[in-house]
């Protein structure tokens, strides 16, 4: 399953929502055209432009005087995937960026940054004004994954507002004493919580029990915010994989 | 089990291993005074000094004419954690060294760089000259994960001779058509092979059967090599503290 830069293969662009319509002529930004070059891609090249909404369109580079086109012969829809929402603490903004491109690949559909207790002492947490280049950074991982879906980031939500819209489906707070993970998911939507650096505080734990959440543990691990909510998400991923119980 | 900068405790930084010793008078080098410093640590503190193989000492820092030293109070060995191999595709050496500090944090007792036919046109791969940063890099990450053994790094090796010398106990090569996970691992050592960026070549595949590797998918996810190596350390640190099988 790993992938990338090793083998020759069709170059992945972005390209903008709504953009991709068959028979459509599709110009490709500043950013893209230089991925493009990097890459070598010339006139006459097969690409795959992706909307990061689920929609693929295969096409044949046109250069002109206004700059690189895509004429798309071919246009796909890939279905929803099952929702997978991770609720992180609104932690250090280079890590939650990073977080935002794991996000990518391991197929979350939601990330929300979470305000709680123990974020407001972060001076370099994520704000709003950063959620527009975390969006790009998530967006981006689809040229290296061959994934078309990529994950919605939310702006800054307290916790408490959180826990009011949190989706149905099954909704664990992560926490070391909890009980264990499940090993079998299927494709009901998750909705994983993960407390900042310092955690939640008991009070807000209470409040997540309050609202339906299951506190599950990643075992004895002590890990970062970014690593704790990583491990979660290649846990779902893994488990709904599986084809049964056990 | 999230942990870190939102609360007030002790400050671990490190010391060379055989340095801890119950009386001693540890000398702080530049790196670790210069830590102190920022966390505004100052004479009379208490602190938690690790050596990254398992020792912890706890003492008070005393400031001298020849700077900062740590009277070791008393010291604690932390048992032998049950070892877990990640042997990973030797690419960016970049994403190598993020990959060596979530691997501390994911309780990895080893870290091996893997030399394979698509690993040899990676510009940027890890070499032998980047492990001694890269062990620094694991090792740093000790001091938020309040953790006591950092991976040893080890120099780049040829999958070949890998597969001769890799650990006795359970064998996975990750590969997308593989088996599932086991859902409960105990304390067995467990070796993971990880392919770089293209993946290992089939032939490489069926070398690492031949070796006793069982082929063990992470599911349908396509992850980039280090976003790969963590997932299956994660479901290994979770999976160790599942308490039976099911």
């Amino acid at each position: 399953m790993v992938v990338g830069g090793g083998e020759a293969h069709v170059i992945t662009l972005l390209a903008p929502p709504g953009s991709l319509i068959t028979g459509a002529s599709v110009s490709l930004d500043a950013t893209e055209a230089h991925h493009l070059r990097v890459r070598r891609g010339d006139a006459g090249e097969s690409l795959r432009l992706v909307d990061g909404r689920g929609r693929v369109g295969y096409g044949v580079v046109t250069l002109g005087t206004h700059g690189a086109h895509v004429t798309l012969e071919r246009v796909e829809d890939a279905p929803l995937p099952a929702r997978l929402v991770l609720a992180v603490g609104a932690g250090d903004k280079e890590r939650f960026a990073w977080l935002a491109e794991k996000a990518t690949e391991l197929g979350v559909t939601d990330l929300v940054p979470i305000e709680s207790e123990r974020t407001v002492s972060v001076a370099s947490r994520v704000r709003d004004g950063t959620i527009e280049r975390i969006q790009r950074r998530a967006t981006e991982a689809l040229k290296q994954c061959e994934g078309t879906w990529a994950p919605k980031i939310h702006g800054s939500t307290p916790l408490e507002r959180f826990l009011q819209e949190a989706p149905p489906g099954r909704r664990w707070v992560m926490d070391q004493q909890g009980e264990e993970l499940p090993t079998y998911v299927g494709a009901d939507a998750v909705t994983c919580l993960i407390g900042p650096e310092g955690g939640f505080t008991d009070l807000e734990l209470r409040a997540c029990e309050g609202a339906g959440f299951s506190r599950v543990t990643l075992g004895g691990l002590v890990l970062r915010f970014e690593t704790a909510a990583v491990a979660a998400a290649a846990w779902v991923g893994i488990a709904r994989g599986r084809v049964a119980n056990g």
